[in-house]
């Protein structure tokens, strides 16, 4: 069956279908793309030393050595391991990061203060007032730590290029919403910015398991 | 110095302040009730077992024997203990709760998983299929089990009145946002509604550590 049409109504309406679709392919285009996607790593048990106690442990004059680059640039996994012992239990070949810092940290999950029996104290990393100490042993040297055992704050990195685009500042708080099959939002995550960083979130390995963190997982910044 | 005032006045005057406060306080007494709380207890890894097994670990008709009441009416932790056996590692006295299952069921974080060696498949209480099996061991029998080792979905045990209370309804999906120093929005809880139940939140040692859990702790429902 034939039907007569306008022609120039026609070519209205098609000019109209047209500027309305291509509307909505943009929109849900800039929706994608203001997500705030960041990349989330989980952070394993771990040690800072200071160059002092790399000394004790490692040998007078004895240097890090480096022998894996991390997703922070200049920071390192070292060819050095260390046992830490606590009242009830130790923990052997624990990871070094380097470059040495200004005071030792050994930052340890609520499940690894638990099994050294040690109290878990919730810190920004580089604030180690009041926290526990403990032993660190490296085969030749011996050291004890009055403090700086800590339970890491999770923290996302990011230059200040990150923290214009992603619209936050150092040192805000913001919530990171990860979703697995048991999805999970982090509140209070701490933002630091600095150039040298690497844009990614850091969770210990509690937090990761409570959200079955996958490989290569993605929060999203909810500001 | 004395101020001549109409003493009508006044009265009235009073009168609408003490209606105005009245009604401040009974709006924040409503907010108060209307926040939906729940209370959130951790469940430690354990064990559920089938008569069958049971026996063979303890003996031609042997009855678990309770030891203690749990907070869920009926349910109770045992005198038995187990040792759970994987491909990389063990736990020894596990809990095993009573009454006994249909099927055995072993319930682990996934920090314990990694430690077994077994995968982690988080599943709902009950729900073994696809699950990974392991040894069983109570110092007189052994049990090899071919599947049921579970991490447990988190989940709201509560009776039907609750339901109605907080406005969901049995296998609903809501969020649970718990309030601590590192504070966390778990999602996804699934509701579970039964009139033998008592109203909590469980969460397994990976989540409780995630979230830096207290004693008595509450969690808010949003539905």
């Amino acid at each position: 069956m034939n039907t007569l049409v306008n022609e120039q109504l026609l070519k209205e309406i098609i000019d109209q279908v047209i500027v309305e679709c291509t509307a909505q392919t943009l929109s849900s285009l800039e929706a994608e793309s203001s997500k705030k996607e960041i990349p989330v790593e989980t952070s394993a048990r771990h040690v800072h030393l200071c160059q002092k106690d790399v000394e004790a442990l490692f040998g007078a004059g004895h240097q890090l050595t480096p022998a894996r680059e991390l997703s922070q640039p200049g920071q390192y996994l070292c060819e050095e391991r260390v046992t830490v012992i606590g009242p009830k239990g130790t923990f052997e070949k624990v990871a070094v990061l380097g470059p040495a810092r200004p005071e030792s940290q050994v930052e340890i999950s609520r499940t690894d203060a638990r099994q050294l029996g040690v109290n878990a104290v919730l810190k920004e990393s580089g604030d180690i007032s009041g926290t526990p100490g403990v032993f660190l042993y490296s085969g030749k040297g011996m050291v004890q730590l009055d403090k700086g055992v800590i339970v890491a704050r999770n923290h996302i990195h990011m230059t200040t290029a990150d923290a214009q685009r992603l619209g936050v500042q150092d040192k805000q708080e913001v919530d990171v919403r990860i979703e697995t099959d048991r999805p999970v939002t982090f509140h209070r995550v701490l933002v630091r910015v600095k150039d040298s960083f690497s844009l990614a979130m850091h969770i210990d390995f509690d937090e990761a398991n409570a959200v079955g963190l996958p490989a290569n997982a993605k929060g999203e910044l909810i500001a």
